[in-house]
């Protein structure tokens, strides 16, 4: 194996050290709203089954895995509020084991999800910024934050406590960052974007892009750029998905309020405006001053013209399509189709076409 | 705050500044074919009304929004042919307002866009290459180029006056880049692969990769990779949208001709053929060998197979597909759909088979 | 033109060289099962006609292009069984020409395909990592592998022979990736990431990402992150196409086997498992828990719900949709739609449904 040919560096950087949240089992119950039972023991992350050692939490869904969470090496396990303990929890397993905890709960999939929230916000870096991130001199950032290996912060940036920004990012210059924001690596964000706290942007997103806006010249029917020198602004909460692409507002703002999830490989346009809580599944695009509201469940692949607004609590399915200036309205009504329109007429009008493709080859055979 | 801690660095990449265009007022109205009126200023920038600051210009479409225009704190307007001006702009304002110039002309919309063109063209970059870019001895950069940080340009690369590669660019051996280019951040270039002049590249773009092309043996069921070694050839004018990917060609070339407009996460596959002024919105893929002819507009996740011909002036509404080999013809015709036909004959079908569908209903209820 | 102002980093990084494979064109014959004529020359690469220079092998599909072959400056031909050879083939071309091999073979397309393989496997790089590149000091890699400028390698990182990471690229801690594996330009790989050997990855693909999971809270309507700590598992022989993101398992892995080829701008969410052989083309997106059996086609923009199943063998047309949990199935059977049925059943539907359109015209004609 050929040895490291930068030390000064690789020293220097391995300084650098990430630590996961510990905590013990009681607190955690308390944080989750769960009932600690058995041995009280120290964690320090989540796991699989397969995965776990020791500090590891796991969780059972269905007391019928419960037996495989007590055979783990995990410290503690999740279980539902329906599940019996042996009483010798290490009687059910084929070897000696590590006295467990276990914290009931009614609702053990999302006690697992915040218990790594819990976990995950008590883990930190120590040594703070890679000698090899270029950090410019009027940029601001906390002392807890932690700047990865040649990740680049432009002038006038702010970055709030506890941020991570991974390997090879790059903040443009007056981009703003909240507390506890994790940039996994290589995400490039342009001037004009602000992001709240705990948002979590997945590798290669390109967050505040131009959009795409053209000016015709008649007289020579070339296209001109039309400034695009806008805002994005991203709400608290936000997870963004790798290779994503959210542009910001030609003139004004794109906006992304609280708790929106984009999976991987979306488009957003320029001046759109997601509400809260909304969802949207991968390769969906979304076309220049368009609404989402509240709550929103898009699927994957879905298009959306512009203009459109897509009332509280629509759910659209996959590949679906909203031609420009739609409204669509509905809470709780699932949508299908180009132009999409409610999964029943979707489906009967499928029938439909069948049916009639089967009769007239009917009199043909 | 945490200093930074690479002062050598910074300083030496802090020595690098970029400045804006400028230009008085009178001189932009000429350069964009509008009257000048009112004061004579200097401008060095576009913006909105809510952003404006000194030296900016601004615009309004509609005479109503003359009012706002004067009260911000903008230098210049760009106002339509029928507006009319308060002779005293300033009593139009709540409160004491610097002298403006008004730059009267017949589409607004077009000379806001021009002229930000122009102040970009007269924008520089002092201090030429940042410290920590790698620029091969070999490559030969004019010497008004300006390379950001951590950019990477490798052997026989060359690049033109006043071309601006921004951070983390990857130009891999014999990239060519003409004039005025621009390289947001983070754009990766093949071999193979040669850009004209005038050229905005959005960060996260992959030009020149390799085409999808595989030689199935059919003696072992198993793809082997066709060699992938011709070029990619971009034309002046052009802008490319973040993430988006364009292959070269397998042996031979693919073309994008001038003033191509492309969205962000387009594909375009190997050996394609696009023509002059061709506008292609967000998540549009074209499969390998295909031809789209000059100023053919091409809506947001169209697909269209491989070989395919759209001809000249062409609009495709957005998710349309054209099969393989298919040649679509009609300049300023409007297709829709899968397989892409007429919006008329598209939308009588939809009409149809939802008059069958509520027939059918009919009875049964 | 400007000095490199980075004589010390270019001399090491210059350092490092490139070198083509070199064969005689009889051992390459008999590696790719070709017959050799003519005369006996060292070849170093593949090319197409008009790029051929000393050392390049072309081929010819029809005997009816054999005269320009000739007459390229490429050092051998593959040729396909049915061609003559002129007995003085610098007869055949318009001025003096170097002595030419000739490689006979059945299948001359795929026959290029397996000579620039054999000839890619025999080149090297020398000189290894570049002084900008950097490796922790507990990765482990071969002393025949090749890093590119400002590449990260993070800690416990494992890289077979002959293994090529080019410029900027990122890998996580404790990646592992076999031999002969080619990372061309800023790819990005999470930890719990492995490749076999001889795996290609485009520029900007993003390998092991979090998958798409979240647990919505009842009570407060938010969305709280599925812990995504699963593995990606690749085999031998893929290749991945640029900017496409392939998601880890959430608690268990991700998997494509060995031989699978994914176009650019692919999606592939978590728990998905891709069977050999399987040929995903542009902009396609499998949801999570799908499983495609060995050998299935799919076109380009295709979308598969979550816990599909595509049976071996079948093929999927362009733009294609398979709703959640479906099973397709039928070795060689081309299916085509939303839903994806078999093309002659869409084909009818939408003959069908053209005629029932013209037929409610007529009368009001």
């Amino acid at each position: 194996m050929r040895p490291n040919k930068h030390p000064q560096l690789s020293l220097e950087r391995h300084s650098r050290k990430w630590y996961n949240g510990r905590m013990t089992s009681s607190q955690l119950a308390e944080r989750i709203g769960a009932t600690h039972q058995g041995t009280v023991v120290e964690l320090s992350h989540v796991a699989s089954f397969s995965a776990a050692s020791a500090g590891a939490l796991v969780f059972v869904e269905h007391p019928r895995f419960l037996h495989d969470a007590i055979a783990s090496a995990a410290s503690a396990v999740i279980i539902p509020a329906n599940s019996e303990i042996p009483a010798d929890p290490s009687a059910a397993a084929p070897s000696a084991l590590p006295p467990k905890a276990f914290l009931r709960c009614s609702n053990p999939r999302l006690a697992f999800a915040l218990a790594a929230e819990e976990l995950n916000r008590q883990a930190f870096c120590e040594g703070g910024i890679d000698a090899s991130a270029l950090i410019d001199p009027s940029a601001e950032l906390h002392p807890t934050v932690c700047v990865d290996e040649l990740a680049v912060i432009g002038p006038d940036v702010r970055i709030g406590p506890r941020t991570h920004i991974g390997p090879g990012c790059i903040l443009l210059s007056g981009v703003v960052i909240g507390s506890d924001c994790t940039l996994v690596a290589r995400v490039t964000i342009y001037s004009g974007t602000t992001l709240a706290d705990r948002v979590i942007v997945q590798a290669g997103a390109v967050l505040g892009g131009d959009g795409f806006g053209f000016v015709p010249d008649p007289a020579t029917g070339r296209y001109h750029k039309f400034p695009q020198i806008g805002r994005l602004e991203i709400g608290s909460d936000v997870e963004i998905g790798a290779n994503t692409t959210i542009d910001r507002g030609a003139l004004d703002a794109t906006t992304i309020a609280d708790g929106v999830k984009l999976d991987n490989l979306v488009q957003v346009g320029h001046n759109v405006h997601i509400g809260r809580n909304v969802v949207i599944a991968s390769q969906t695009g979304i076309s220049g001053s368009s609404i989402l509201e509240d709550n929103v469940i898009v699927g994957g692949q879905d298009g959306l013209g512009d203009h459109v607004r897509i009332e509280s609590g629509v759910i659209l399915g996959a590949q679906s399509g909203v031609p420009s200036k739609k409204v669509v309205r509905g809470s709780g009504v699932l949508f299908w189709g180009t132009p999409a329109r409610p999964i029943a007429e979707y489906l009967k009008e499928l029938a439909t076409l069948a049916r009639l493709t089967r009769k007239k080859r009917a009199p043909a055979s």
